[in-house]
């Protein structure tokens, strides 16, 4: 007999994504940021190190927790901080769905909610997005275990967004809550944030590991109303963000002259990347993130993505079953997206 | 209707352990090492920091893995880093308890076995610990449902130990996994690491918190057969470790010899603290983590805890329903120390 439960062992073995540790490939195939993070960012991390780790770091990250209220014009007690916005979106699905209750997301959408449903021994249903990207009303629908919605705004691998009066529409309708995942919002030009105060069942969630240059320091929080925070407080380990990360993430938030400067380079060289890319033929989808998906009519996707991979250039090859596939591109430099091109150009 | 699950809103309010942010306190009560960590440590967070922190860390965080399989001379897939011990506590609950799946544990220990049920909507058994900390058999008896068991050892409050071949009959027994928790062992005369080969059934987890002073780091781990590591894998967040972790923790358990010269300091003082508080006439468990159990047949455990709370010296009060109460005290410094029994003297 098995030690596992039986949902775990149906799952297919962890296959860790392609982080190759050599530092000679171009890295456009996780979204992460092409520049250095906020010196603000190392600053604190040396102001800790004076102090030492020898002690456990505050449960709350109240610090963090105080500047991301403000930054948003809330109190404290509407922000959750976790060990990057996956270990978010892990309790949020601990907390709130037991075996065989229901998770719904869109489709093709990011993976990880179908793994969680699948950790947590639940049921997921996928709702397809229209070719626009769009959603209709049967996303909606109620259903008699449905317990928890993912919607990924901006998506990946689309790029693109919903409209927050739309996510409002959904909200209302929806009969559980219902998890804004924020992670790439940065680069658009609304959120949700406004809907949580609203909508009791509206959660955002944020990551800093895009739009703050910190992928590697795990840091994202949640955005909620505080008897939701409360209760999800019970469920997440008690020192989930240690004293390093807590500490950077509060200088990183504080330094919104950076984000804004680094939005700015990702936009500008989104918008030059799209442009070329339809210049080669490639059916682009207008972006919101700092990713685009392309699509090229004749060349297959596969094959791209092998060509680039073979001049140290990595994409990201996507496959939806049912769906189909394509490349989802992350915005790099302007000299990294130049040697993309050239590439994809011969 | 809430929007939690019926275990989770049953649950108490999450309430964070004291931990004052003031610098005044002698902090004794959350069983931290007083030391700085190893010289080691900071100078791998500047090499971090000089790359930057805007790629993803390595999912599986193999650099770890590589040295603490050489340390205890096994192969690194027999290793699962976790975001602190706690984090691999609660891979493996998830991964092996489904809902009112048991898990057993002995009584007066850990309180995040109990949490961790809750929280999976398992039911959780504690079978107490005879007066000298010792088990009897019917603590691996056969039971329907139950799928997991943890173990302390060296077990908190008391810093005993159950020896490594106790370990193994009971682990014999069992018909389920048995998870022991050697958070405190680096502090302890023998551990059980070489169980694990021996016994398909037996995990150890191992904490970077006191031994190796980073508490602050977040970082802990896992050893068990590799078969096992590679299910509990599927159930990590993808990056649940963080590159500044990694690297201070492979450069912790690098140095060695700042860890042998530590546990010294901490043991003498430890034999220090025991002898000096039954000349106090406390009862005093030997101890073989970095704390001590205290009980005074007079004074109330309460009031002392208050008294010392007043003179800016914090310990642990533990109250264990149906089993009695003490101090649970962290061995500091020897001027902590002092500064602590001089209190107690008055």
């Amino acid at each position: 007999m098995s030690y596992f439960r039986d949902n775990i062992e149906a799952m297919a073995a962890y296959v860790p994504g392609e982080q190759p540790q050599g530092g000679k490939f171009i890295k456009l195939n996780t979204n992460e940021n092409p520049y250095a993070a906020s010196p603000a960012v190392a600053r604190a991390i040396q102001s800790v190190l004076q102090g030492g780790l020898s002690r456990y770091p505050d449960p709350l990250a109240n610090a963090f927790r105080r500047r991301a209220a403000a930054l948003h014009q809330l109190s404290p007690d509407w922000i959750l901080c976790g060990n990057g916005s996956d270990d978010i979106l892990t309790i949020v699905t601990r907390a709130m769905v037991g075996e065989r209750g229901g998770i719904r997301s869109a489709y093709p959408s990011y993976l990880l909610y179908h793994t969680l449903a699948e950790i947590q021994g639940a049921q997921f249903e996928q709702f397809p997005f229209r070719p626009d990207w769009s959603l209709d009303d049967s996303f909606a629908l109620a259903a008699d275990n449905l317990r928890l919605v993912f919607l990924a705004n901006p998506n990946s691998p689309s790029g693109t967004m919903l409209p927050p009066d739309r996510i409002a529409e959904l909200a209302t309708q929806l009969p559980c809550p219902l998890l804004v995942d924020e992670a790439y919002v940065d680069f658009a030009q609304d959120d949700c944030v406004r809907l949580v105060a609203q909508h009791e069942n509206v959660m955002v969630s944020r990551s800093l590991s895009k739009a703050y240059a910190l992928a590697g320091l795990r840091f994202g929080y949640l955005i909620a109303q505080p008897q939701i925070i409360s209760g999800l407080a019970k469920v997440k380990d008690s020192y989930n963000c240690d004293s390093l990360s807590i500490a950077a993430a509060t200088a990183a938030i504080d330094d919104q002259t950076w984000r804004m400067e680094n939005r700015a380079s990702i936009l500008g060289t989104r918008q030059r990347l799209t442009a070329a890319l339809r210049d080669l033929d490639f059916a682009v989808t207008d972006s919101q993130a700092n990713f685009v998906w392309a699509v090229h009519p004749q060349a297959a996707a596969k094959t791209l993505f092998e060509q680039l991979k073979a001049s140290q250039i990595l994409v990201r090859y996507m496959h939806f079953p049912n769906w189909g596939d394509g490349l989802r591109i992350s915005v790099g430099t302007n000299s990294q997206i130049d040697a993309l091109l050239d590439v994809l150009g011969r």
